[in-house]
């Protein structure tokens, strides 16, 4: 039987999502817990990976499993996770689902506080010694829309075969002192977001015009690009799957 | 002249907000900070203090100097303390204004999880494996207001000559799946809200019932109540002053 699990974590004690070689990983502490709760070997293949540092408020993930299970299964796993990963939802799927493959579009969240906040800190860039033009920074996202080809933002030397991503959302909005800005696509490219987010806060302290983001976007090369964003704004918030198709009750 | 000094802190990482020998405290950090930019030795009086873990979201102080100082002291302050602390601003006051002897009330609130949340699990109770009745909980906020001796919720051999409180407000709200307790007083016993959340989670629990809250107060002995809430639940959220008293232009 396949399963889909839906999680958050606080991915600052993380050496990203994906399970590395001796270091601590988001997906080793959940494979671990399932194993040991459901006392067979379980491997869960996500949506995606986030880096280093990176949060998710909403992954998802699918596994295989001999034993049927039910929701208690969120509880029990939950009092087995360390306090900064936490299940969300347990569900059936269909035996053809895919949590990356079938994904239809990610969106993230990131987040600039304007004052200094120390509630925040572990969560929000903390931008609070020069001020940012939020015009600037959205005008520069209309002009996202015009392409696909998304290399200036990608890390370089990664194992993608395109550097190709349809965006669907792209905007910054004001909320008191905190600026977020979501963005939605069909897929993102390593470092994509930070890479954005880094050269749009050079766009909102006037270090560059927003038209500059058209030529940077059409060099084709990273290092045209600003500096990446600190990782403790990023929030992976959704991921969204047609799930007409594979959840049957 | 007499300075007054708003600021916020998370204080997961200090032994309470005042100076305690050889163990890290807001005050000193603040002190500190003060007396490097202004090149006096500065010593501050706070409103009051906070216990290990506990936060502020808005804390006063005042501090005397010979130094003029303007609106620009807050960002040089922000940039020399560390992330944890922030300060909010800075005004004059009148020679005989004192952050602790003229505070009319404190208000403090604590958050309590209902679900297991990797994000406010430094500043929340997570407190999801057991649902709590939030009609009773705040039924019993309702007997608060019947009394003033408020031993029972004290800590032990404390210093303070009255154990006496007048309160002003104690309610429960949720806020999806975040329980808000809110609680002003004129003043408050060292360990008293936590002391009273404590309580209030048992009768949530069903436990104890919401009248015996009224026999718990009469006692007037600390081992009648629940035990302490978790500390890293708790902030400081204001304190009233009749500014128009002690400020002018």
């Amino acid at each position: 039987m396949r399963y889909c699990i839906a999680f958050s974590y606080d991915g600052k004690n993380y050496f990203g999502y994906q399970i590395q070689p001796n270091q601590i990983s988001v997906q080793e502490e959940l494979e671990k817990a399932l194993s040991t709760i459901l006392r067979e070997h379980i491997k869960i293949t996500a949506a995606g990976r986030t880096d280093t540092g990176v949060h998710a408020k909403k992954m998802f993930a699918h596994w295989d499993t001999n034993t049927e299970v039910g929701e208690d299964l969120v509880k029990r796993l939950n009092g087995f996770l360390p306090p900064d990963i936490a299940v969300r939802s347990i569900f059936k799927v269909t035996p053809d689902f895919h949590a990356r493959f079938d994904a239809i579009y990610r969106t993230y969240e990131y987040y600039i506080s304007l004052d200094k906040n120390p509630f925040t800190r572990n969560s929000a860039w903390q931008h609070w010694k020069r001020s940012l033009d939020l015009d600037l920074m959205n005008k520069a996202c209309g002009y996202l829309f015009d392409y696909n080809d998304f290399t200036s933002f990608s890390k370089l030397n990664t194992d993608t075969k395109t550097n190709l991503c349809e965006i669907y959302k792209a905007e910054w909005v004001k909320d008191g002192e905190l600026l977020i800005f979501t963005i939605s696509a069909n897929r993102f490219l390593r470092n994509m977001v930070r890479a954005i987010v880094g050269t749009m806060v050079d766009i909102g302290l006037k270090k560059i015009p927003p038209e500059e983001l058209k030529t940077i976007i059409e060099k084709k090369h990273r290092n045209m690009a600003g500096s990446s964003a600190p990782a403790q704004g990023l929030f992976l918030v959704d991921v969204g799957y047609d799930w007409n198709r594979f959840i049957r009750e």
